[in-house]
């Protein structure tokens, strides 16, 4: 935009933690700038009642959600609400012109049969819901960069994909023969305050859940076949770890070819993501650790074989409210607009 | 001491933590008293410079290593040293008449070959390594009470088998399609200061660690061969998760039969460990935390089926201190003495 | 009870963690037996459906509160609910003769007006809540042995006042110098979610709260004033710990006599808690970790003096949860019942 | 800086914690570039060796430690090694021309007998020693932007004196009351293996060190004693918290004048420090929490009164690698180089 000013953008739900991700990097995003702050429950704080410590930087109080109002406001809006909230604002922000990226489950899916036999709800948008595309940059950069509606992934499903697109694009794998054992940290579940996140409950202990049904199978499944080119079922396992933020997730699979070692893998995934500077294949023998990828867009590849079982072991590191949530929608908004993907967003850790 | 007396125990490598275990279980055990306890490098002090908050209770000095002192002094020994020293010792105490628990690799292997492939060393003890029976009670209950000399399993072979026996022993699953995919907590590493296991490397962090090479490996494939009948290889991935204590092992096999339901499997699992007071199978849809585990000797095992992948996915949950280490020791030698299984050992959490 | 049985005892307010600890701690105790457990919210569910590890030793339901049938069945009810609602029970509760332990506080206080000020309320039950004594038992020993009404101490306040005891009792501080810096794990803020208490907001951060206005504040300052013989104001700080159970009391004073050093103190303690089995005073030089009292009902104590400012430096760790709470509890029935202290009460940690 | 170029930085003791951070910080600063990475053991290593996930930016391998070379390439140089070496090698750095900043405690004092007093060496270098400014920038910036040698603060000296400073420069407190209560996370221990800073020990649990004694406290009393106009003795504790990063100084003072309150305070500070861009003031009744300063240069100060006891109480929170170390260092050449202070540096966190 250069001399002319900063697009204005707007976030609604921005009292949990993809709003204040979003609100963080719109901070030192050189091209954006907060121009809406929306929200229910909070409407009518200050946002820094809420987050003390952004106070020297951000002013502006949460406002109620009023659809006209915003898009006289803002160019863009993230909506960053619970599961079925958003496929009821998102059309009239289209109408009047607004580009919007829901980081829920609402614009994910191709079919929306699928979405409502796993979240419910009663769909009346389906022609919108056709124009989504599904925000993965890495596997749709094109699309994504041509659309107005964004339905940015869920953070499981951008920590396992990544580590099996290459293994299903280039057909290495057997594909019913994949399992993901996904950990994450407990800021995944939102801040809403339930006794299971407490951390006098998670704290030093850990646990699957969601065994078989997590709501992210389908997901994951629906882009892997899109990759495979037929159906293709999963097993995916969520765990939650006592730590903040992070997900691995451990991805199994075997191979067509008992051939092929990991240095061959490694041509592969190097190759394969080539273009996609959020993207780190780590060197021969190292395998990420969750840290490495803490507030920044980055994901961390780490590939093995095991010659004695002919399985590929991928590990793929994201911070699951980053690459895993608002970070990679400021990616895909980048595209939208023209941009380069990699602009605004954090691109090391600090360490320790 | 009561009437009968209390059979007198010593401790060899009592400074690490698997020591202080037994040193605190031995403080509760209404039959056994602590005799000795033996280091190197800590030889001289006394236990409780190193332990402090046990001073009250133990106040024992560490001693040098002499085997023929221990053997005057001690019916029961526990070598909890690094692998490739306790083979040095058995036989020695074996020969004067002491009982031995190795708590090291070292009398873990039917077979020495595989032991020399992955442990290395120059091992001269086959003839007594054969007499060496596997510790883990749900399985070798038996030969246990009958022997001289136990190689106490692995923490992560313990929670991995308790997790597999039954499926391999009953033939319900295909055992190639075996994948263990385990997390521990950091004292897994010992008290050795590296690097990698500081709080502050190893804290809100996440990973991987010896993929497709874990040297736990071939310990779990041997006593799944020995259930199967037949060679099995097995997947196995350890990840270190930042918390103290407690293993968490989520375990994938594809079912032979792919008509059985959760209910069937929790059915076979009641009975399979119906016998062993510290394996508590779950009720229906409940998942383990290791949490629940903590400072017991017990072994909480989850049970789900998927049926859309025909697979079985069995969580297992101990605390790698005491199931995993100095508890089921203690365990093997309530058998060996022909004492009910449970003495002396704690049987409830606290929580949280 | 001798021969004929155990003591049968009542929780009401069975779900929260005092709850949990208290059901926990009667599984060892030799000499009581669990005979209800009641809840307002929980009623009609199994125990083990809020705490499944559980589901192998306590298989009771909570039932709803009906103090008739309560007094019919237990001799012995703990009170383990929010402030303000055991003055609604206990009176009845005592009419009916039961010993009654409450661990809320309502009944800590001396002067009600005290409570009144700090905690609101309308106290009609004057002449009863004057017959409460303070269940700190290493200061109130013989009064609890003779109570049928027991106001169980705060947890910070006991970490405090073993702190502060020796030091006011005998004259050794100037009283208005005393300074409470106090840290304590997330669980002291109970089983209710709250936001500030999940593992993603209180996870590897650190902050003070309620400074100069937490209501433990007039607690230690009535017994501290009890003990100095004339009213006491202290600082109180307390701070919120990534942790799940603990608490540290650094406890700062003037020391009126600046001749004293260290080995001076160490002998005052050590005279002054002689008959105190809970209560361990440390080597010189040696500080208490709160990890040490973990699961167990001890308070440690670390004393050091600074020669260059003339002060004593106390440091005093308790599980928050045991000592702190549920444990001290049933330190006070056990002599309410005329059993030695310890009876029942875990006394070692397990480590690390 | 496009055709000017940038200035060229060395790091000697690249390898640990400090050195990580400058190097990372080093990453994002505009008019600085990393042109030597000194360090002994690590010399010959690829830096990404030692820190993997930097590997897509810093390509550079550490060198042996050769100060010509080194003087040679850099106009400024960072000595981030353990006490007792930077004055081995400053003496050269800066006669070959180099600006340097010292990490270590070896230039943080006016007077060399308090350094060889509290850490020991033979200092040869009087005369040098007596040009280093102390790097604390809120106190010192004029004399830190004349300066060739800076010895940056200890972490806890930075947390403590911001808290202070007000206090003493406008004489409102006596000082000889002053305590301070202070909390670290493990980082602060640096990178070194040591037993106590293992998650499995230093996790979940809490404890004082160095009561009475750690070497911090005459680097605080300097200062104060600068800014009271006298000598001054303070209280100083630290406590090891089970997290990676931060330090909450809790600081109590007895106020000289008790009629001052809250509001009253917060006034004064936001004046004494309204031209401090890293010091941020809380609103009234807010108190910090650690983790709003993580990965960035501020320190927060929340300030309260007690009325009761006439104390003011005040909670200072920074990141000690950032604004207690390394983030510090650059602000402070950045006042050397006659740039903003806030340049290059990270001004926000991200929560949670």
């Amino acid at each position: 935009m250069g001399d002319l000013g900063r697009v204005p953008v707007g976030i609604i739900g921005a009292s949990g933690y993809g709003g204040v991700q979003l609100v963080r990097l719109l901070v030192d995003h050189p091209r954006l700038e907060l121009a809406y702050l929306g929200g229910e429950s909070s409407a009518g704080q200050a946002f820094s009642d809420l987050y003390p410590h952004l106070g020297h930087q951000v002013q502006q109080a949460i406002e109620p959600i009023d659809l006209n109002r915003i898009a006289d406001r803002c160019q863009v809006v993230f909506l960053s609400l619970p599961n079925g909230l958003a496929f009821k604002m998102a059309p009239t922000l289209l109408e009047k012109g607004c580009k919007v990226l829901d980081l829920s489950a609402d614009y994910r899916f191709f079919d929306l049969a699928t979405y409502t036999a796993w979240y419910g709800g009663d769909r009346t948008d389906k022609d919108i819901a056709e124009t989504a595309v599904y925000g993965l940059p890495e596997l749709y950069r094109d699309r994504i960069a041509r659309s107005q509606l964004v339905g940015c992934p869920g953070c499981y499903p951008t920590a396992s994909l990544l580590a099996l697109s290459p293994l299903l694009k280039q057909g290495l794998i057997v594909p019913e023969t994949a399992i993901i054992d996904a950990k994450s940290g407990t800021s995944g579940g939102g801040r809403q305050a339930k006794t299971n996140l407490l951390l006098a409950e998670a704290d030093n202990s850990l646990s699957a859940y969601n065994v078989a049904r997590h709501r992210h199978t389908p997901e994951i499944e629906q882009i892997c076949s899109d990759l495979a080119g037929h159906e293709v079922l999963v097993q995916f396992t969520p765990h939650l770890i006592p730590m903040v933020r992070g997900i691995l997730a451990t991805v199994y699979a075997t191979l067509r070819d008992p051939g092929l070692v990991r240095e061959d893998l490694l041509t592969i995934y190097t190759a394969f993501y080539r273009s996609c500077p959020w993207v780190k294949i780590l060197p021969s023998g190292v395998y990420p650790q969750t840290k490495w990828a803490y507030g920044t867009n980055l994901c961390y590849l780490g590939v093995e074989v095991d010659p004695r079982t002919d399985r590929v072991i991928v590990m793929s590191a994201i911070d699951n409210l980053m690459k895993g949530q608002a970070g990679q929608a400021i990616q895909c908004l980048n595209l939208m607009m023209g941009w380069d993907e990699t602009l605004g967003l954090p691109q090391l850790a600090f360490y320790p």
